[in-house]
């Protein structure tokens, strides 16, 4: 697997967004935050995504060269329409938007119409906890992404869900960015390709029998992945639903009827709280080390790292791939070699830009 | 085991508390409460609180005829300082505070200091939910409880931190409430007293060692509980570090140092949306339907009941109970005697209120 510097795989996403028919800056902000994604290791949601939203784009799925628009807004709160453009562009306006409303108004919150992807939840509530404050954010899926069943039930009705949220701390912030989902539907793909199973109890076939086979799951029109939680997967369902209320309903977004596209990918919804209108920011970062301090003086298990803060692991790691250059597998080296070829980039170009040598 | 009405267990309830020494106006409220909580079948804190809050009395834990103050204010926001006094006040008073400030400016939140038992978490985000507003609480444990482990590690560092949410509906709301652990401490008594064991994976003995046998548990200086998620333990683990710091350090509350006793039970946090500011109350509870009938349009497993919506089992057993009285288990019947006896009330008295033939 070659290794690549992140402001050469920064420079290569830009060339091949900009050649799709995104327009400079906004190729420049959705490069910075996939490849921002890769750094930390989180490679589903980073590089990756770079081919799929310049196929998507000439697909007439994501929209180049729009804005977000806030179609109602109170001094405090906010809907956007994304206007179906990139969705990390209306998620960046978006929490920009709340932090502002944050700092002067103490709570924030945003909720978008026809957004696309997003990418990394955990992003904006970093971002947010950046700046002092405390964030929460969630993001569902249209019905094309639904194959997490309601618990006790056999067909997908749900998303992955994601939620989020963000605190800051003396050190880098806590970011937890989980979904709701037992498992993801890459991952039983990827369990799929590797001849693995998937494990008891996460996934089951187009009848509604649990399997551990991950061909099951591909079988005629699919089947469906329950919630996380394993014997209390209610709780999982509960926390989708959540999701689903919040990322989507809040906002005025219907479930789409059976049979149509949706016109977007993701609800997403965002909230701020300033920790300054409790116990004061100052104060409230004293306190969170403490706890901090006190969580992580619980014992490991046997042969354990011990504890493990949320988004601690991926500091970790990208401190490690700012140094030695973030891997890209083959496959999405191929992918990147297509989407480019599809927009008239050449191989050897993105080699050069690759390797730092494009003049 | 006897079944008795609800009303003539909220005399007795008030009876009890009065006697020991509640002000008339919260022994009514909080003995509603708590009935009320026994009527949706959540026993566990229910009735059974009555004695353990007259006790609690008694050993100044709980101090009566003390009023919630707000000690921080802004104009959607404030920290409350409980006294001591009894939790459901305390609770109650913040749910009704964030009420007026969300119907008034969207978005309110409250967090709480030396709160006590705070009953049933979903009972509040319920109040809110039916004043059309989407409602999310939290609440956090004092040391003494700090059963459960972070993920990774093998000592307690945090309680059984539930969180739960409310959302209106074209009929009942949409409650969830659920704790971010794998177990309740108190259904590892229950197993204990039955002689079952306790699911694998749960629990901890005092060495850090996964058991199946509730006695490893309860010896020496206790064992501990495992966060809830089963192999993705580490999003209950982020759930429960979110309740904590919503729940405590939001509100400048910090660990208890190791030995002292801690001056509060519960960590109270709770926020309130108005959808009003998003896409309107009506045309809100008009989609979370729409989307409650596309959720139950999923079939039922095998041999299943099919979806059960988070608290619609509650309101099933609230509709039996109330036309068939709430049952009193025995070992609950002898508590409030004894809780009785202590405060110079007699077991025929409470016989007689419990049978509606008190004069």
């Amino acid at each position: 697997m070659n290794q690549f510097a992140a402001e050469h795989l920064q420079a290569l996403s830009e060339r091949l967004l900009v050649a799709a028919g995104a327009g400079a800056d906004e190729a420049r902000l959705v490069a910075a935050e996939l490849i921002e994604t890769s750094l930390l290791g989180l490679d589903s949601h980073g590089l990756i995504r770079v081919p799929q939203y310049a196929r998507q784009i000439g697909e007439g799925v994501i929209r180049p060269k729009v804005e977000p628009e806030t179609i109602k807004q109170t001094g405090n709160t906010l809907i956007v329409d994304g206007h179906n453009g990139f969705g990390i562009i209306t998620a960046r306006y978006m929490t920009q938007q709340v932090t502002a409303l944050a700092k002067h108004g103490n709570l924030a919150a945003a909720a978008s119409q026809r957004t696309h992807h997003v990418g990394r939840l955990g992003s904006y509530v970093q971002q947010l906890a950046r700046e002092g404050l405390f964030g929460f954010a969630v993001a569902n899926s249209s019905r094309q992404g639904h194959y997490v069943t309601p618990w006790g039930a056999t067909r997908g009705r749900l998303g992955t869900n994601p939620l989020a949220y963000g605190c800051p701390t003396g050190d880098e912030p806590i970011v937890l960015d989980m979904s709701t989902s037992a498992i993801a539907e890459g991952a039983i793909r990827a369990a799929k390709q590797r001849g693995d199973g998937v494990p008891e109890g996460f996934v089951l076939d187009p009848e509604g029998r649990p399997t551990t086979d991950p061909n099951d799951f591909y079988r005629d029109d699919w089947g469906a992945i329950r919630p996380f939680g394993g014997p209390q997967g209610y709780k999982g369902f509960g926390l989708s639903l959540l999701v689903e209320l919040l990322g989507s309903t809040l906002a005025g977004v219907a479930v789409t009827p059976e049979g149509e596209t949706d016109p977007y990918i993701n609800g997403f919804f965002i909230l701020a709280i300033d920790p300054e209108a409790f116990c004061g920011r100052a104060r409230f970062v004293e306190l969170v080390d403490e706890l901090v301090d006190y969580i992580r003086s619980s014992p490991p298990e046997a042969e354990g790292v011990g504890v493990v803060l949320p988004g601690e692991r991926d500091w970790a790691t990208r401190k490690r791939r700012a140094a030695a250059g973030i891997p890209v597998a083959a496959g999405t080296w191929r992918e990147i070699v297509d989407a480019a070829a599809a927009v008239g980039v050449s191989e050897a170009e993105l080699e050069r830009i690759a390797h730092g040598t494009a003049t």
